[in-house]
């Protein structure tokens, strides 16, 4: 990455009081802020990292924009997935460069810019909705960050099936999840990674019966807390209020076994006790 | 990704009571397991998610290796990375196709593992580590994986300085990285990203106060904290023991900076009062 | 109380490596431990808090016993609640001297200690369990702690009903508390406190149900976690494992309302939102 | 407790919108809230858990005012203790009838309410506070809610040490606890429970190191989190947020040591590891 701000770059410039903007430079143009007004061609040239000042004497910092700004300043049509989450599902999901990924539904695109990020230009994300103005929303904001070249945006009922076959992983996010196993068994590659997240213990116990019975394996059922802490030096503690919930994040992978089998569940649970 | 398991491939064999081996098939070869011997011939062929028999009849899955268990199931010379805190920290340095990281130290190669994962072909990972046998054994592990072409291993003291300059982020698993902060800022792009993690609250305060001399900025202390389910739906409940702690992980950013500026903490702290 | 042990005190011996002991010393007579034996006569007479040494040369801290060991350290017949639990049991349902208070059931008594020790002299717990073998053995427990004289042990299957009325509050630790909700509220004073300890989830939602039914208001639901940290001041951090699980504490008020009341649930709603 | 509100009883008083009030009724008097006038006449006579109306026809729950509500709803001076830490405080101290307790500082008059309820009328609370201001609110507080009997306020730095000897437990609620430890020691019947309440790690490091130099041992020290779940049975899940951090609780016990003792902290080191 060039160590100089260039016209066309995606910049986040963060101001006093930790505004943060994410924009893409233009010569000749300027951006107005609640702490006056920045010229593009004053960012331009500047290396990553230093400082501007606004026309009426603010500083701000220009900086790369950061994953997890990106996904945090994503414009909301809906409820969005936080970092806690993205970071843990993108692990146990395995998506990597070149990997072909399901999502449903896009919402507003927060997962979607961290699946199209990891995935690469080689990979593929397919985004799901049946919400022409939500999806439409989720389109602008992953073309605000650059990263749309990389998803395919589909307009349709999961309940239909997915269009994909064989796609390494899955991930849904709809509130009825589990009436949509089948459809995502037919998509998915057989031990391909499967995964959801569902706000209540009464969706998630549903899910774990349809689970089993569609034959999805080595199931995890858990939840990601971030505690904060302060960070000053000379009064180190935790931050006085913390995320309590998001929602439960459950994994599992997609196998071939014989019905017959009488201890499916005990053969393919997995071992989460410490 | 092919449907069907190759010969050659890398393959996740899990058995009853959970016991994983993560092994390359290769034709005319034979696994011997406490569960019996597997052939490597009646494996390849079969489609991922399947299950085979060992010579004595038990049952294992074969399944597409999951990163989360290529990194739990490394051979261990020292304490290892745990993918909780690893799908954070790769959220939070944006890492992801055709970044260059370091990394120090090498320790088992866990977090390189994911890191090389992650950068995929066109990016690259610089390992440090000042220990020769305990690197020599990373260096096997990353092999074992096959995601060792990714990774250049580099057997040399940190205090020395990195060989690297302007590389997109820097992540310190070594328990003085307090030392080592003017070296990081020498070979980070500025505006890069900067990750650490530490066991002690003590280790914390003496970073913090050194990551404020070097002028980074925008810093997040955090821990990560994963609360795993029992997965049978009628008895729906928290796992009796968790993880309580691994280590605080920090994030920075590498800013270039004006000396004079008196509220240089002010401006650049993040909020994460929720 | 006494500086000084005094022959027929009850006292906490506590060895190296963290062995407890919780016995009445009784003048002319010997405790063999681990570590050697230990002559009451050489334990009378000395101050709270000092140290004695067995016959083989072991020291030995001598101490008033803490409650939170009173309630460890009871043999188990059965699961037992934890401190953790039961400090904020013992709040939320103002447990304080004079209380008449119901618990059931009895299990091994480590509630039940903690709620006679609460109650004081003036008070009264009544402890039911319907198994004969388990609740024996939980009045052996309370006498060797001598707090057996203020409770009242009633060997009965709860759903035939409680045999007192306008107790101040009730606690169920039974595995279908929800089955017995109106015998909870027969025996209750109105405006009453009910608590409850449920392991799962399932048996949370069924509870909370019938509470609705039984128009027991202002309900809370809730967990009690508990982190430990390392004591050594110059590598503060917490504990490495934690108790991640026992169970979910539910509380609320025995209400009198009108039936036809059709904003019952919101009008009782505890807002336990931060 | 008489089943009927009483002229005289402090009562809790629960109007929609969870909006408490906690007042003494007397015949004749009115009580005006932001949802109407309540006559003391209706609440009288009334079966406690029962509702009334205000003049303009809202309705009001009528209870026996809950210990956590007693604490929650004094009027601060300054930060108090919350019902999470109190419950597991008065436990660890063993708090209970017939006690001598000392506090410092007494702030708002939280954790007096809670101490003052616990020790009954056989017990005592010795309060200290050198803030004149503050302590006279917390008379006022105590007074209010008819504890202030079972406490003794003194306004006096405690540099200069306590005026009782030989309390059954001590509890400091002060930033600097770590320089009254002598003071603590002086007052503290030998092996009798010290217990702290500090925000910040640095403060934790100064005080466990004080600790060890003055004898106090078996030291655990902890965090209290409470996680509470919505009540609606059929979306049953964690609410959004929750409390962070409000302090580290530090507990020990007051040792009589030979000073030689080269091994005294691995002899009283409480294992807290699970």
């Amino acid at each position: 990455m060039n160590r100089i701000v260039q016209d066309g770059d995606l910049v986040e410039i963060i101001g006093r009081g930790n505004i943060h903007h994410i924009v893409k430079v233009k010569s000749g143009t300027e951006m107005h802020t609640h702490k006056g007004i920045l010229r593009a061609d004053e960012i331009i040239g500047n290396p990553w990292g230093s400082t501007i000042r606004s026309h009426n004497g603010n500083t701000f910092f220009v900086l790369q924009p950061a994953l997890t700004d990106l996904i945090k300043n994503i414009p909301r049509a809906s409820q969005i997935l936080y970092p806690k989450d993205i970071g843990f599902i993108l692990l146990n999901l395995a998506v990597g460069p070149g990997k072909r990924v399901i999502e449903a539904g896009t919402g507003s695109g927060a997962l979607t810019t961290a699946l199209a990020y990891a995935v690469g230009e080689a990979g593929r994300v397919y985004s799901y909705d049946n919400r022409r103005e939500i999806q439409q929303k989720a389109i602008e904001n992953l073309k605000r960050v650059e990263l749309d070249s990389r998803v395919e945006f589909i307009l349709k009922d999961i309940a239909g099936g997915f269009d994909q076959k064989e796609v390494d992983c899955i991930f849904l996010d709809v509130p009825n999840a589990y009436d949509y196993l089948k459809q995502a068994k037919d998509a998915l590659i057989s031990g391909g990674f499967f995964g959801c997240l569902l706000p209540t213990a009464n969706q998630v116990m549903l899910l774990l019966k349809e689970m089993n019975i569609h034959k999805f394996g080595f199931i995890e059922v858990c939840e990601v807390l971030i505690r904060y802490y302060r960070t000053e030096p000379d009064r180190f503690r935790p931050v006085d209020r913390m995320i309590g919930h998001t929602g439960f994040l459950i994994f599992g992978r997609n196998l071939i076994a014989e019905d017959q089998n009488p201890d499916w569940n005990e053969q393919t649970e997995s071992n989460t006790e410490i």
